[in-house]
Formats: C-alpha cells, structure tokens, sequence
C-alpha cells in the first residue's frame, strides 16, 4: 500500500530515523520542510524554500518541484507563472528528515529576478552591512 | 560606523532588498534565516539549519559557522563538541534576504552521526513511505 501524503510520526526512533530506509518527514510546527534546490549539472544552490506535506507529494507525484509559499501562503509550483519548471532529478534527505535536497534541472533562470540563482549576491562577512553585498560574479 | 547585530528592516523596498549592496536580513517570525552550508571543494550540501541575528553576527565574526539549534533553543556553534568546525570561504545571500548558501571547509564529518554530509540518504520519489530512503552513496 502506498502512501503518497506522509505525515509525522514521532512514535520513530531516533535511530530509526537517522539510519533507516523509512521516510518519516519531519515537518516543523508550521507544517515546514526547508528545501533546497541544486543545478544538478552545476551543483550551484539556485532556491532555498518549503515545503508542506501537499507540496512535497505533488512534488512526488509530478516530477516539478512545488513549494509552500509562506509569503503567499498557498501552494507554489515552481514555474507556474515563469514557464521554468524545476525538473527534479535526485532527492537527498538529512539525517534528521527536516530538510530535502533536490538536484533539478533547470528550465531557464530560476529567480523571479531573472537570475539563473536566488543566490547572485556575496555577502563581505567583514563589511558595514550598509555595503556588504556585491554580485556574486565579480 | 559597524553595524554587526543586523536587524529587520521593513523599511527597506522589496527593489532594495533585492537589487541594493546592503544586508538587511529578513528574520522569519521566530527571528531566523535559513542556512545552507556546502563544501567549498565538491559543492556538496554538508548540513541545513538555522541562524539567528547572534549566530549570523557571530559567523561573521569568528569565521566559523554558528546556528541557532532549534531543538536545544540555544546558540550552536558547529563542530562545538566534535571539534568539526566549518571555516567560512564565502557567504551567499538570495533575492529576498531570507537565507544563506556558506561555501565552508569542513575539518571533519559535518553530520552528527560521523557521515561527511547530513544528507547521505536519496529518497525514491516512487517508492512506499516505509523504504524509500537508500544510501545517497550507492
């Protein structure tokens, strides 16, 4: 029997839940997973967002990255406005099940900035923050 | 004048935030961005978390990365324990602030359990709940 919608189940053991095969999400008290999305070609970081449970089994079940928009507060398929959908490729899970990793393929900038990364800035760790961001290219 | 316990500003226009030089972190309602470290070698993901104002203020100043541990409430800094501090290299910012990509040496396994990455297990999108994770590795 499939189940496609997981659900929280914090009768797991720890250990079962660092080391097993079942995939047991650890969604925050918002009902939040943090997911992160790579280049699967050039493992640059391109979105960092969440997801809820309806979120990720349509992520699942359609192959196209969907997030939670918090901001919006509805759920989000990456690319519905754009056209650049976020083909996933490889899903990675962490030790403790809060977090995904998705290696995606790209179908054109991935930023609502037109950027190919939400990530085109460097941070000086040493500057005034009036002036501490600068592109990420230079 | 330094400025290096950043707060909100939700004065700062949404063209500003996204477009400007200067760092104007956009802490969630529990006054924490997403962190995302990755080996500033292979690129990989090593481990997701969270930051507060003093754990970003603190990373910025040591060089080494700090969290704000949700479960344990309290400041983290990584490698306190096992001795596996994360150098910072580099430090990204996305389009609307909200979140960190730190490209980091790693000074030994990231992951508490002793693996390099947190992220050692795929998920087969496909499979049943109870044995869909595999090792990332094979």
């Amino acid at each position: 029997m499939r189940s496609r919608q997981p659900v929280n189940d914090n009768s797991v053991s720890r250990e079962e839940r660092e080391s097993g095969s079942r995939f047991v999400p650890k969604f925050d008290s918002n009902g939040l997973l943090t997911a992160v999305v790579v280049d699967v070609d050039s493992k640059d970081v391109l979105v960092v967002a969440f997801m809820n449970a309806e979120a990720l089994a349509r992520t699942r079940e359609s192959g196209n990255v969907h997030f939670w928009s918090r901001s919006r507060g509805r759920l989000w398929l990456k690319g519905e406005t754009s056209g650049n959908f976020l083909k996933v490729e490889k899903m990675l899970v962490d030790c403790d099940q809060d977090a995904l990793v998705i290696h995606a393929s790209p179908d054109g900038p991935t930023c609502h900035t037109g950027a190919r990364s939400c990530f085109y800035r460097r941070l000086d760790p040493d500057a005034d923050d009036a002036s501490a961001l600068f592109s990420a290219s230079r």
